[in-house]
C-alpha cells in the first residue's frame, strides 16, 4: 500500500494544505518521505460534521453490524501485510518482532470487542415491572446505555498500532457505537495512513454511514486542542504525558459543555520486594527487573521506575544482580529524537540529586550506533531522601529506575502511602510475607489500578479482568480502564425509558428479549439458556 | 428529639464556634430556634481527617455488616417520628403528607442499597483464567471495583429528607463504601441535625467506624469550597442550582489531584405534545400538566417547563384547559425567602421578553396568606423565537412554564435538537403519532436521562432502571444517575489483581465464590443458582 502523505476524512483521502510535515526515523535521526499536509481548521471541521451526521445511524445499526465492522478493521490491517511492520519500524525504532506481537494484539483488541459488542452485557439492560396497583403507582421503566456521541483519539507515541489509529481507544470507541476522529500521532504519520486507509476501507465494505471513522494530521498543540473544544466531540481518548493530558483535561472542562476526558499519562510503576521473595531469588529477580526495564527501550505506561525494598544484605544482592545485567543492556533508539532528548535532560537532572547514587548504567552506544539511543540507568537511595525529594517521583520516560532502602517495614509501608496514583504496583513476595503483603494491599489497592503478584508490569493482557488505569495523575479518570473489555464503559451513558410503546422500545429493552441480553429485571439479574 | 444546633463529627456533637446562623420558616418569614454554630477550618479538618481513618477500615467490613448499616439508618429515622415531618414542615413550608411519602422515599432508597450491597453485583467481578501454556503466558487476572474515597455530600433545598443528609447521595457512597461528609443545606438546618443524629446512632449501634460520617455546618460559599477542596475527599455529590454545580466543578478540576464531581443542576423538562395525544385529549392533558408544574409549588428538579406542539386547534384547546386549570392553583410557600426572591425576579424579567404572550397566572396570594408564596404563570411563543431567545431556555425554578407554537413536524424536531442537556423529555403520543414518535425519540435520546410516555415527570422511582441524570447542563456528568439502584456506580473504581495469592485475594474473586456473586469467567457471565 502506498503513502501518501493524506489525512482521511470519511470516504475521501484529503490533501492538508496548512503547510507539510516529516515523520522521521529516529535510528538515523533521518526525514522520511513523504510529506505529510497539514489539516487546516476547514478540515478539522469538516471531520467533525462527518461525525456527528454519522452518530445516529452508526448507534441504530444492528449490533453484529458493528461488531462484523471491528472485525473487517482487523482483516484489513493484517492485509497490509509486511509495509505496515516495515513503516511502523522505520518510524519508531521499535524491532520487527514486538511490532508483529503488537499487530496482533491490536487485531486481537478489535475482535475481543467485536465480543463484547455481540455479547451486549456491556448495554446494561435493566427492567422494572409495572406496579399499577401500589399507590403511586409504578410505571413500567426500562434502561439501557447509549454511546455518548463522537470520539476525538490521540494516538500514542509508544504503540504505533496497539495505541494509535484503530488501537485500543478507538476499538472501545467504535465498540460503544460512537464514531471517531483520530488525531495521528507525529512520530508515526506513515504507519497511521495505513492504519486509517484500512480502517475507511473496513467503513466501505460494511457500508457503515460515512464519517464513522476520519483522522487528521496536524501539531497537537493547535487541531488537538481545537479537536477537543468542537461542539460535535463528546469524550477524548488520549496516551501520552502529564503535560499533554493536563491540557486535554483543561481545554475539556473549559468547554461550555464540559466533556469527558480519559487520558492515561504518567506512571512510575512501584514495584516492591519483600523478604521472603529476596531470600534466595534475588539475583534472579534483578536480572528479571533489568529486563522488564529496559524492555522496548523502557518505553512502556507500566515500566518499572521505583524499586522498594528493606535494608540489607538481601536487597544488596538484588542490587549487584540488577547492577550487572543492566550493565549488558545496550543502549537502545528511541521513539523520537525528541523523546531521546528528553531522556537525556531527565537523567542529567537526576544526576544532579543529592542523595542519589548511580548504581549503574547500560553499555554506551558507539559512535557508530543508532541514533538517539538510550543508556540505561539504576539509581538507588534511602527512603528518606525519596521521601524528601519531590523530583524523584517524575517519570522518566525511559529505561531509568531508583531502588530505595527502606529501613523498616514502617518505612516501606510509609513509602507506599506516599507514592502518586499508579497504573500498577508490583509486589515479590513468597507465603513467608503474607502479613506485610497483607498490610501493604490496602495501600496499593488506593493508588493502583492493577495488583500484581510476582511478576513483572510490562506486559497488558487485553481481557475481561484487565484494568489499565489509576488513580490521578496515572490518569484523569481512575473509574476507567483504557485496556480491556470493560474500556467501552467509558463511552456509554444510560437511558431510562418509561411507559415508552413496545412498538418504539430499543431491541435491547423489549420484552421478548430478542437480543438474548443478560437482564436485570425487577433487581435480579437474569441470564438467557 | 431535640435540636441543639450542633454538627455531627463522628461520634462527637460539636458546637461550631465560627459564627451562628438560623433556620428560617418561609411561611412566616421568621427565623426558628435554636441557633447553630457554623464550622471553623478546624471542625472542618477533624471531619475529613476522620472519613480519611475509617475509610479503609469501612470499605474491609463484609457487605452483610454495610448493608446492616444502611437498614439502621432507615430505622433510627422512623424512629425520630413525628418530630421530623414537624420540623422539616417548618424549615421547608412542604407540607405533611409530601414530607411523609418522602420519608418514606429516603428509607426506601437506604434499604435499596442495602439490597444492592447484598447482591454484590455492583462489585463487577471478573475472572480471567490463567493460559500458562499460551505464548506468551496469560495470568490469573481478577477485577472488582472498590470505592473512591471519602465523598462529600451538598444536600439539596427541595428535598430535606430524600436528597439531603441521609438521602439517596450518602446512600448510595456508604453502600458503596465511602465515608461521606455532608455540607448541611442552611435553609433545613434542624431537620439535618435530627437526620444526622439517627446517622450518628446507628453507626454507633453497627460499631461503624468513627468517621463513616459527619454533617458540617456552614456557609456553602466557604465551607463548601474548602470541604470540596480538603484533599481527602475525592468525590462530590451535589444538587442545587447551575452556578453553584459550576463553582464546585472548578474546585474539583482546579485540585491538585481532580476529583469527580455528580452535579445535578438545571433542566427545563421538554414537555411534548403529539397531534395524536391532543386529539380529543387536550383538555385532560391541559389540566395534568398544570397539575405537574405546580407540584411541590414547581420546585422538582423534573419540573415540566417547556411545552412543545404543532400549532392549530388541539394545541389551543391544551392551552385553553391549562390557562383555566393554572387560574384555579393557588398561591404555594416557595422554600426559603431567597428561593421566593429569585422566582419573582425570574417572572419578572421574562415579562420583559418580546414576543413571550402571559396566557395564564395562578390565584395571587392575599395579604393574609402564607410569605414566600409563587404565583403559577404559563407564557406562550412561537419556536421561532424561543430558538431566537437564549433566555427562555433558563431554568425558572418554581410553577412557571412556557408552551412553545410549532409551525410543522419540522420545527418541532428542531425545538428537540435545540435544546440543553435534560434530566427527562415527556412525549404524549397515540398509536397514530409512531411516525413523529419514532423520529422524536433518537433527538431524545441525546437530551435527556430518562424519556417518558403519556406521563408527567415529577415522580422519580427508586428502582433499578431509573436514571435521574442526563447531558450537561442537566448533570455534570451524563455517565451517571443520583437515583436508583445504579447510582453506586459513580463512586467505584476498578481494580485488577494479578496473580495475587489466593490467601490475600478478595472474598469476591476467591475461587469459591464464597459470596455467591455473579461474576464475568473468561468472558462469560456466570449467575450463581
Amino acid at each position: 500500500m502506498y503513502i501518501h502523505g493524506d489525512m482521511i476524512i470519511g470516504r475521501q483521502s484529503v490533501r492538508g494544505a496548512a503547510g507539510v510535515v516529516h515523520a522521521v526515523d529516529p535510528a538515523r535521526h533521518a526525514t522520511l518521505e513523504p510529506a505529510f499536509g497539514l489539516a487546516s481548521g476547514a478540515e478539522l471541521a469538516a471531520a467533525c460534521a462527518l461525525a456527528e451526521q454519522a452518530f445516529d445511524s452508526y448507534r441504530a445499526l444492528p449490533l453484529e453490524r458493528r461488531a462484523a465492522f471491528l472485525e473487517a478493521i482487523a482483516a484489513r490491517i493484517l492485509d497490509i501485510g509486511p509495509a505496515l511492520i516495515e513503516r511502523a519500524g522505520l518510524e519508531s525504532g521499535l524491532p520487527q518482532l514486538r511490532l508483529e506481537g503488537e499487530r496482533m494484539r491490536t487485531v486481537n483488541q478489535l475482535r475481543l470487542f467485536a465480543k463484547v459488542v455481540r455479547d451486549g452485557h456491556f448495554l446494561g439492560a435493566a427492567l422494572d415491572s409495572a406496579l399499577p396497583e401500589r399507590t403511586p403507582p409504578r410505571p413500567d421503566l426500562r434502561l439501557r446505555k447509549i454511546p455518548l456521541g463522537p470520539v476525538a483519539v490521540f494516538g500514542a507515541s509508544n504503540f504505533p498500532l496497539a495505541f494509535s489509529v484503530a488501537g485500543g481507544d478507538t476499538a472501545s470507541a467504535l465498540a460503544a457505537g460512537c464514531p471517531v476522529v483520530v488525531k495521528a500521532h507525529n512520530a508515526h504519520l506513515g504507519t497511521s495512513e495505513l492504519v486509517a486507509r484500512a480502517v475507511q476501507q473496513a467503513a466501505i465494505d460494511c457500508d457503515m454511514p460515512e464519517g464513522v471513522f476520519s483522522m487528521l494530521i496536524g501539531e497537537g498543540r493547535t487541531i488537538g486542542a481545537e479537536l477537543v473544544a468542537h461542539p460535535a466531540i463528546k469524550a477524548v481518548g488520549f496516551t501520552g504525558s502529564r503535560q499533554g493530558g493536563l491540557s486535554l483535561m483543561r481545554i475539556a472542562a473549559g468547554r461550555p459543555e464540559p466533556i469527558p476526558v480519559y487520558a492515561e499519562m504518567s506512571s512510575i510503576n512501584p514495584f516492591f520486594l519483600l523478604p521472603g521473595a529476596l531470600e534466595g531469588g534475588a539475583a534472579k529477580l534483578g536480572q528479571g527487573f533489568v529486563d522488564s526495564l529496559t524492555l522496548g527501550v523502557g518505553q512502556f505506561c507500566t515500566n518499572p521506575g521505583l524499586v522498594i525494598g528493606l535494608e540489607g544484605e538481601a536487597l544488596n544482592a538484588f542490587s549487584v544482580a540488577a547492577a550487572e545485567a543492566l550493565q549488558q543492556k545496550a543502549s537502545g533508539t528511541m521513539l523520537t529524537p525528541g523523546i531521546h532528548q528528553a531522556y537525556v535532560e531527565a537523567i542529567e537532572r537526576r544526576s544532579a540529586i543529592s542523595g542519589l547514587q548511580l548504581l549503574a548504567r547500560g553499555a554506551a552506544a558507539d559512535s557508530e550506533g543508532p541514533a538517539c539511543a538510550a543508556q540505561p540507568a539504576l539509581y538507588g537511595c534511602d527512603a528518606a531522601t525519596f521521601l524528601a525529594t519531590p523530583a524523584l517521583e517524575e517519570e522518566i520516560f525511559g529505561p531509568a529506575a531508583v531502588m530505595v532502602r527502606c529501613r523498616d517495614e514502617a518505612e516501606l509501608l510509609a513509602m507506599a502511602e506516599h507514592v502518586e496514583g499508579q497504573l500498577t504496583a508490583t509486589v515479590h513476595a513468597t507465603a513467608a510475607d503474607n502479613r506485610l503483603a497483607g498490610a501493604l494491599l490496602p495501600l496499593l489497592e488506593r493508588k493502583a489500578g492493577r495488583i500484581l503478584f510476582n511478576g513483572f508490569p510490562t506486559g497488558v493482557e487485553v481481557s475481561h479482568a484487565m484494568v489499565h488505569g489509576g488513580p490521578f495523575p496515572a490518569t484523569s479518570d481512575s473509574r476507567t480502564t483504557s485496556v480491556g473489555a470493560t474500556a467501552i464503559d467509558r463511552f456509554l451513558r444510560p437511558v431510562c425509558y418509561q411507559a415508552v410503546p413496545a412498538e418504539l422500545l430499543p431491541e435491547a429493552l423489549r420484552d421478548d428479549n430478542p437480543l438474548g441480553l443478560a437482564r436485570v429485571v425487577d433487581g435480579v439479574l437474569k441470564t438467557v439458556g
